[in-house]
C-alpha cells in the first residue's frame, strides 16, 4: 500500500537493508538476511569467538540431535547458511553472541563509543544479527555455549556492551542476559514506597530487588515472594538485607497468597514485578498491587490476554507495563548492581562463572 | 504451602467463596461457580434479561450447532449448568449480561450508588459471574444476544454500569465493550504531545481519537492509521476532524510503515495506541513511538513477547502498557465521548443501533 521511502533500503537503522526475503520484512521477521560479513556506513562488523544460544532454541537442537555435540553444530551451521542468521526455525528464538569489534561503519564512528578490538557481546537477539560462520569450534552441552569462527553484523550502538575486565566472561552474559530488569526497577521504584518482586530469588529476582532495595530507602520495604524459602537465592536475600521481607509462596496459586496480604503486606505494593519463569503468575501479580498501582511483567512467560483480563476481572485500576529487554545504560547499571555488592557478585561467580 | 486466612472464604471481594472447584481457585480460573442465586452480603443478585455472548464463543457454538439457534440455547443452558457461568469451555471466553438489580447486600448498600430496580449492564467478564438460568428466550445470530430468564452474582460496585436512558442498549453495550480505551487514552495523553492511533477507524479507534484529539489541544496533532482510508470509520475520522492527519498503512506490514514515518510523522509520536483486531502490529507501533515514549496496546491480538523483543530488536526504550479494560469512572466517560459528539453517536447508533 506505501511505497518504501526510497532512502530506507540503503542502510536503515533497523538493518532493513539486509534483508533478502521476503521483500519489505525487518530482520527479526525476515526468513533470510544478507550476511556478507563486511560493515555498511551504519554497521559495525564483529569478529565472532562464540554463541550463546537461547535456552528453548538450544533444548531443541539437542533433543532433535539425541544429545550429539558434533549433529547441533551441523544443525547450526546449516541453519545458519540458509537464512543467514542464527534463527531456529522451530523455536522461533535465537540467542546472543560474544566477540570482538573488527569495523566500524563511517556514521556510527563518531556515535559510538567503541573501538576496533573491544570484547563485547550482543544486546540484541541473534534471530535478527546477520551471522557469517566458517566453523564450529566445540559446543558445551552443560551451558548452550557454541564456540565458533565467525562474523557478524550490529547496526546501532545500542545494540551491544563491552565486556568488563574485572569478572568472568559467563557472570557478565548471565547479568546482560536480565539487565533491562534492574534498570526498569530503578527507573520505576520511589523512595518510600513498597515493592513487590515476584520469583525473587533467580538471576533478574536479585537484581531487581538490589535496585529496589536502594531506591525505596529507609521509609520504603522492599518484599520478596518465590515458592522456596531455603533457596539459595532466598537465603541470600536476607542475609544481604535485599528485602524487608520474604512470603514463601507459589504465585500460580492467586488464591492462597490474597490469603495472606492482609497480613504480610495490609498497604499492598506501588510497584509489583514478575521475575517468574513459569506461566500462570499474571493474576497474583495484579492482586499484590494496590489500586493506581503499577505491574512490571519482565516475565516472558507473561500471558497479555491473562493480564489484561485478569486485571478487568478484579476490577483494578492498574499500569500493567511489558518488560522492555533495552532500557539507556542498562548494561552498565545492571553490571554495576554487582559490583556495588561484592556477596552478591561472588554468589554470581559461584553459580555462573565455573565454566567460563 | 499458605492456609486462606480464615476469613477470606466467607465474602472475598473478587467472590473465592463462590468457587465450588477446584478448591483454591479463583471465580475465572475455575472449572464451577457456586450460583445460588441470593444476595450474600457483599454480593449484587441481578435478574438477566440478556447475555451478549463474546464473539469467539459464539462463532465456535455456532459452528458446533450448525448454524441451530436452539442448538445454541441448548449448549449455553448445559454450559450454565455444569459450570454455574457462561464460561465456553473451548474458546475460554464468555461475555457480559444485560439485567436489573434485584438485591443489594448489606455491605454494599451504602458503598455503590445503586438501587433495585436499576437497569444495568455487567462489565465484568462471564466467566467469572455465577449465573443461574431458567431458560432461554431467543438466540439473535445476527449479534450474539442471547435472551433468557435467569439470576446473577457480582461481587463489587465497580463491575457494572447504569444503562444510559438517551441511547438505545446495544449502542451503549457497543460503547461499554471498548470503554478501557477512551479512559485510558484520556490518561495518558498530555496537551501539546503527537498521537497516534493504529486501528483507528474501528469502534474503540474512534472513541480513542476523539478523547486524543480533545486532549492534545491546538498545539498537538493525532494521526490515524488503518489499512482503508475509504472506510466509513476512516471517512468520519476526517469529516469530524478527530484526526489531523490520516495514514492509509497496514500495520502488519511494519517496513513499509517505516518508509514513510519520516515525511508523515517526522517527530514520531509520543503516544501510540494499538486498536487493531488483527495480530502482528506490534513492532509498527513500537516504530511509530519516540524513545521514551508509550505504547498502549488495547488490542486483545497483542503478543506479549513480540511486544517485549520487539523492542529490544529494534533497541528502542518506550514503555509498554497492556490495556486494562477497567479504569475508574471508564464506563461514564466512554458514553460522554458519545454524547458530546453528536454525529459520533448518530454514527454508533446506525451501526450498532439497529438491532435494539
Amino acid at each position: 500500500m506505501i511505497a518504501p521511502a526510497p532512502g530506507v533500503a540503503k542502510s536503515c537503522r533497523y538493518g532493513s537493508h539486509r534483508v533478502l526475503e521476503p521483500a519489505g520484512a525487518l530482520p527479526q521477521s525476515a526468513w533470510r538476511l544478507d550476511n556478507t560479513p563486511a560493515a555498511k556506513e551504519n554497521e559495525i562488523l564483529c569478529s565472532v569467538e562464540s554463541l550463546s544460544i537461547d535456552s528453548a532454541s538450544f533444548r531443541q537442537m539437542r533433543e532433535a540431535a539425541n544429545g550429539d555435540a558434533r549433529a547441533i553444530g551441523e544443525t547450526i551451521l546449516e541453519t545458519v547458511r540458509t537464512r543467514g542468521k542464527q534463527h531456529n526455525p522451530i523455536t522461533g528464538s535465537g540467542g546472543m553472541f560474544v566477540g570482538r569489534v573488527a569495523d566500524v561503519g563511517a556514521q556510527l564512528l563518531d556515535a559510538c563509543e567503541v573501538r576496533v578490538g573491544d570484547r563485547i557481546a550482543s544486546l540484541v537477539s541473534l534471530t535478527l544479527t546477520p551471522l557469517a560462520l566458517e566453523r564450529i569450534r566445540g559446543v558445551d552441552m552443560a551451558t548452550s555455549r557454541v564456540d565458533v569462527d565467525g562474523h557478524a553484523i550490529l547496526f546501532a550502538c545500542a545494540h551491544f556492551a563491552r565486556l568488563p575486565e574485572d569478572m568472568p566472561t559467563n557472570v557478565a552474559l548471565a547479568v546482560l542476559d536480565v539487565a533491562g530488569a534492574p534498570a526498569q526497577v530503578r527507573r520505576l521504584t520511589a523512595a518510600g514506597s513498597t515493592v513487590v518482586v515476584i520469583g525473587a530469588d533467580g538471576k533478574s529476582g536479585l537484581l531487581a530487588c538490589a535496585q529496589a532495595r536502594e531506591r525505596v530507602g529507609s521509609e520504603g520495604r522492599v518484599i520478596g515472594i518465590a515458592p522456596d524459602a531455603s533457596s539459595r537465592g532466598a537465603t541470600l536475600l536476607r542475609t544481604l538485607g535485599l528485602v524487608d521481607d520474604f512470603i514463601e509462596a507459589d504465585a500460580r496459586d492467586a488464591a492462597s497468597l490474597l490469603g495472606v496480604l492482609p497480613e504480610r503486606i495490609p498497604e499492598l505494593a506501588d510497584l509489583v514485578v514478575n521475575c517468574v519463569n513459569v506461566p500462570g503468575t499474571e493474576l497474583a501479580s495484579i492482586l499484590c498491587a494496590r489500586d493506581e498501582g503499577t505491574v512490571y511483567f519482565f516475565s516472558m512467560c507473561t500471558s497479555f490476554t491473562a493480564a489484561a483480563l485478569g486485571a478487568e476481572g478484579v476490577g483494578k485500576d492498574v499500569t500493567m507495563i511489558v518488560g522492555n529487554g533495552f532500557t539507556k545504560g542498562h548494561a552498565e547499571l545492571a553490571l554495576d548492581t554487582l559490583r556495588a555488592r561484592r556477596p552478591l557478585l561472588d554468589y554470581f561467580t559461584e553459580i555462573y562463572g565455573a565454566t567460563a
